[in-house]
């Protein structure tokens, strides 16, 4: 049975060269499995939560593999379907000094892309589930992934099922296909409970600039009035491994700020994200408060960065050892 | 200014895990350059010859990589167009004792396949080619690839370039569009001097039957009245890794028959067809007979065996000392 | 809810040097996740098969590890208890020419060793299932695995549900704590179904010689009265890496052979025999009959030798393939 | 002969994932060999000095492994014993930006901690010998290396050869048995000569606290009248991978103090209280003042931290280079 | 046809320890092409520009290995010629913390060595150049390259070429022979219209101290007449890892400061002086001013910190985008 | 003290692509320590007897390294000089199928060729031994190490220590100088005792031809009198990898012929002669008959062709366990 949170959205492979490497200058790639909201089951899965995927991936040795790290992390599958055609790939050139990081995407035409719509039954994906994840990458993949995105979140607005909704606006995918992004954002936000996103992704969805956070903030709770939280990284880069990062929870009447952590040396900042999402998912599914839920979610972002590849590959016991300052000296 | 030969098809990039790992066993990839016709390419530069890729690549990291990969053998690039879109890519099981090794194509609607016959001028392509190879995977690709090799291999019969085929039946690819490639194929076989083809390829392409590879051959003759020459070899496998090859090179009124060679402890089969072939020019672009021709395109194409990849890393002397028995000892 | 066929023993985890070098040649050991039983579970889910393991496990990430493992292969783990203690390892040199791989066991004291009894529950381990697999390496651990063995064999037999006897005797083992081996082993084939043992094993067993495997198998069958079937694979070797394979599948009227398969170039062959194991649960639970189960079960064998690790990372196409000589040549 | 500094402990394998990481994220481990006092003497062959292990190592191809570490870095291993057994290990998690590295050991009922104390004969170990080393982890592995250690330090105060004590009081180690660690150490530091321990380590060993590192001092001195000297370093961790660090190295009326030490971008943090160690032995037995020796054993610790595995192989020049300011840029 | 640049010195294999490790800790090696003059070449053709690399290789697989890698960048090798000998070797230990990388140069007797002069035509080499590059490393390695330094440098001051040369003083090569370094370095100055010179190359090229860098340019244009230009970066490290890193350029009349780049986590520094080498040609063949080609060279400069090997794997965007403050964030 | 064998030669560094993959193919090398007569020395270590190397290594990271990888197998290297220079390296190319191994040297002009016979005093070399081992590559090297080898063979010789002479003519050595071959090796012959040398080399040294092996052992016992046994060992290769290998034993009175292997999946031949020479010293310095030492012999040497590197990295166990035909399945 499904759990209690479900995510849906595109399995990825991500293939990257060894260490700071260029991409082909040696002739060997790592690899990863990722996906925005893959990684925010995983989060969950590692923290003690019923996480299930929603997805479709090809049917051949990439597809299974992907399945496999999946279940690997202890997210039920059962949702992900097997399907022709091809798996969505991205490619990155780890960062350094004052190289940014770089990620190609090989996705067009994935069998994810084709077949998000008529592989996915709301009904069934929603059975059991309190939450509903989804981010803005996925209805940037295609028109597909956008109506089965859409259909999944009014569907889980219709049966009291809340949606978790991660805004990043990806324009290179929006670029690839002639859908409306804003749009259909529009559509999914107004189904969502919680919304991980900033003033640029809310200035891209709503078509206005803001002033400021706030501002923007403020407005968005006015257009989405289903809306109850918002959510927000800051993050403060002097050197592509040198950075601070802190955020905001942000209510209709409250603001919650977080601590803010040096990461210093970092190692993969992919992911920090969806770790941060899913932090803020286990506090409010573990019945934690505005403060101390944010303060875990910026924690567990925080540890990602100390960890190669998409998942954060930690545990409670690691984000609570950071927020009760439990020293940096080897443990043993 | 491009080479004696020009070589028409689509780079690849070929991923395979370490050893004999299924994909994705470890999370890495070994990576190779490969595409049936810069493998010949490349083993003709090898030899000593000025040869040049016509190809169109992906205008980003992967496909400046191909590129690299090419230019580092001494193939001229500079009819290999940078477009927008996709590397064509392939994923290689290495295969084992009785499991056989395995390729999964994901080369839909890549920047070749979109752009082949837009980008590729024949009379730039041919000015100054004394042949054009091409092999029967670059018209499955697609219908702007199929025109592009039809196109140009006309273009070379008009104009006296010798037009080198290489069968290479691929269902997989054929079955991705609705191309009719029997017609496609026999307008390239009907500009040919040189085909690498054998029975099961001609049975394919004229659509019938034969009762032996003789038969086969004679029709073959019959039916393309410009052909010249036909090779092709005769593999046996008792195990995925112990093989015996040999090969024949048959005109229409000669036949000569290749020593066989006994391949113990394969390292690496694929490419050996294009090191066949690549091995054949070789002989005919130097002037041997077609006896000693033969005898080099087959002691080339057993080399590719003990070499990881799909590129011929070999030399002259290397190929000329198997064919001198000069020994199986270290050299030292 | 656990899977049709249980399978009950220790989860491993494999230390081998890299390719063909001693342990610490150099200072790095590939891992792989392993366990007589483990192999059988994934065999099966592999091959379609709900299975589940039955095992204890140490709390930390190395047990963690190998829970994931299993799970990542699609085994059910909901019976793997986490547990204080340490994981059972073994270090792997892997042999070649006429140096045969040898194994050096650090499995002593381990948590499975010493919880294996008190966290295994027969009823809950056996509810639901149609198959218990367990082998003779488990009661060898030491009293507590030895005891939990015994009683789920015997509440498996009470219950109806078929026990698969696997019977490697491991002197090394045994020798490593006071049990009676032989008295253990002589409780757990009376629960019998099915036993994968040969002469040797049986006289070890049954404390007595024999002139013919023949002999053996027709006094197993005398003393162990619930015994249906006895399944023994016979292996030549001419050659670390080049063997030959056979086996049996033996009822108290009929007797089965299978073809023989010749092994050249074997790339890992721990676990074949528990690719046998699993591939013929896998006949006999898809109802194919004993000849069909038997050859099945051999070219799972088979194609284990090919694939590094303790897993048979296969596909049940791929077996059939092996069967339908559907060739050893590049599949593109 | 054995050498002038003996060092009597555990030799261990430590096992961790490549760069930062999780144990078991890729299926592969890297190997280095260990053990606190090992390290101390492999720092003082390295510079320059005749240093024996004592130990006891599984008679098997990890144990043979280990003394050929030892063997490579020049240190005398006549007084290490081959004995049934198991080996040590300990399996690290290199840790990054604020997630600490983590030790887990696996080092119960080792060959070292069942033999220690038969296969040790202080007569045979000490002849010769000018200083003894033992850390305060060998009495915690278990009763017999607890009293091996004691005989050996008694013995070694007996006969007039040094005792250097490294405090490091290990919790998880000694809740492995029920031995009393501070009468124990107390025992072991009665005959040191030199102690490396900090206010931490003598609050545990004697049981009461104290108000600041200078009372813990001047109470140690006071309990053992034999001490004579106490060193300890400080560490300030602003990352996992920043940290600052310095020394301090007090007699019973002098205190000295080493200069800071920035270290950026930390490689690997284990064995640097060894490299500490070594460096301040080296000083002492090349006859230069405390304040030089204790600067050369800071610089030596940070040398350590810029160099994976446990061992400090770095040359006396080196670390002299440190001392001198000779530069950060690229030497050549 | 050679290109508008030509670069003349010898290539050189790099051989270092994976990581940070010590050369030999593991047995494996990581290689990478270089030589001051042959990085310039592969900056400039990754620019965009037409560049030649004239050289002498060792007619074998490791020379052939040589060309094949600036080959793959674009630069042209038709002035490379294999000859009889050795290839020039360096091993490299990369440093941390505040341990400096170090280099072990074994490059005496190098085919190179032998045979600069005798292989290389003036004439040949300058046809259709507007800039010759050479180092200070080239004619320190001995009699035959220095000879052929001064003779190229003296043709092309003759035929108008521009000569661009960089100073770097290697007193390590210089003790190798009895060659008179200052005087071949003033020979080669003296044609030179642009020199990467700092006040401790003048100094020991001109025999006399100075008080300040600007002493020491103002100096060096009295002396050198021909000379225009003066470019010399200024590199402060906090840790072998974190640099700050400047530059200016001087004329008889100006002076330009480039902005200070702060680098963190600095990957590999070897190549960094080419790399801004390169990028100031970039700027000075594309008709930029002093100021923007200078800024362009620190950015180009800046970009190494973060990649492997000693080639400058980036792109003119790479660089514009650090001048423009792209932002350090994950780019996608 | 230095051992009862000693082995005196040139140390040399091995550098080889991975797996069977060209040099510089992939941008890393493996790296092992080799040398004829340091294979010697680790073999008879392994072996159990004290083996002390004579030789001078270049006084870097890589001189040093190489004396560590001696003293990790137990060698005595106490008699290894440091010494200003460069190390002797060589380039291993894996062959594999019909494509033979190749070696490209690099080793002229090193520490041992320039110092060998300055730095080696027979007296001290001598002192303790019963045996000397030398090949004819040592005197190849140059005019130093010639003489330093025609000296001990001569000191030897007086003193009553045997010489065990391995022939093998490097004829690419001998052409790097113009030292006379035969005549110097007939001066070392003339001091041995034990030869291993077969037709070819003996034809090259004595300058006439044979019609058959027992011809030419019958013209060497004639020749150097003092000889009492001659070695050689036969090799049939049916491909590169499939190898039967046999050797004979011959004195003035009798002959021994050992038992033929094959070998089938050959992982490195390099070091085979060496495994062979270690094995036949085992068998005389253990009081063996000649014909066990000639079986230990072949079987030593049997097991080298199964394991990386340059070292034959066995035991007396496991070659007895050959000669026992103790079987080649997984022992565990």
């Amino acid at each position: 049975m499904p759990g209690a949170v479900v995510c849906f959205g595109e399995l990825l492979i991500r293939l990257s060269g060894p260490g700071h490497e260029r991409l082909l200058q040696s002739p060997r790639l790592d690899v990863a499995i990722g996906g925005a909201e893959a990684n925010v089951a995983v989060g969950l899965s590692r923290f003690g939560h019923k996480a299930s995927m929603a997805s479709v991936v090809a049917d051949n040795e990439l597809g299974r593999g992907a399945i496999a790290a999946l279940r690997a992390q202890g997210v039920d599958t059962s949702l992900v379907r097997l399907a022709p055609g091809r798996m969505g790939l991205y490619f990155l050139s780890q960062g350094a000094v004052s190289r940014p990081s770089s990620v190609l995407y090989d996705r067009a035409d994935t069998a994810f892309a084709r077949l998000a719509k008529s592989l996915t039954d709301p009904a069934e994906v929603l059975s059991g589930a309190r939450w509903l994840h989804v981010s803005g990458v996925t209805p940037a993949v295609g028109p597909h992934a956008a109506q089965a995105a859409v259909d999944l979140a009014k569907a889980a607005k219709a049966q009291g099922v809340h949606v978790s909704f991660d805004g990043n606006y990806r324009a290179q995918l929006w670029a690839s296909w002639d859908g409306n992004g804003p749009d259909i954002l529009r559509e999914i936000l107004s189904c969502a409970t919680l919304a991980f996103i900033n003033e640029r992704d809310i200035a891209l969805i709503l078509g206005e600039g803001f002033a400021s956070r706030h501002a923007a903030f403020a407005r968005t709770f006015e257009v989405f009035p289903s809306l109850t939280w918002i959510a927000a990284t800051t993050r403060n880069l002097s050197s592509v491994n040198h950075q601070v990062l802190s955020a905001e929870l942000v209510s209709r009447t409250e603001r919650f700020v977080s601590r803010a952590h040096e990461l210093a040396g970092v190692v993969d900042r992919i992911g920090a994200g969806d770790a941060f999402a899913a932090g803020l998912l286990h506090g409010f599914l573990s019945g934690q408060g505005p403060q101390a839920s944010l303060e875990f979610a910026v924690a567990s972002a925080v540890i990602k960065h100390s960890i190669p590849g998409d998942f954060n590959l930690t545990y409670v016991e690691e984000v609570e050892d950071i927020l009760a300052d439990g020293g940096l000296d080897v443990r043993r």
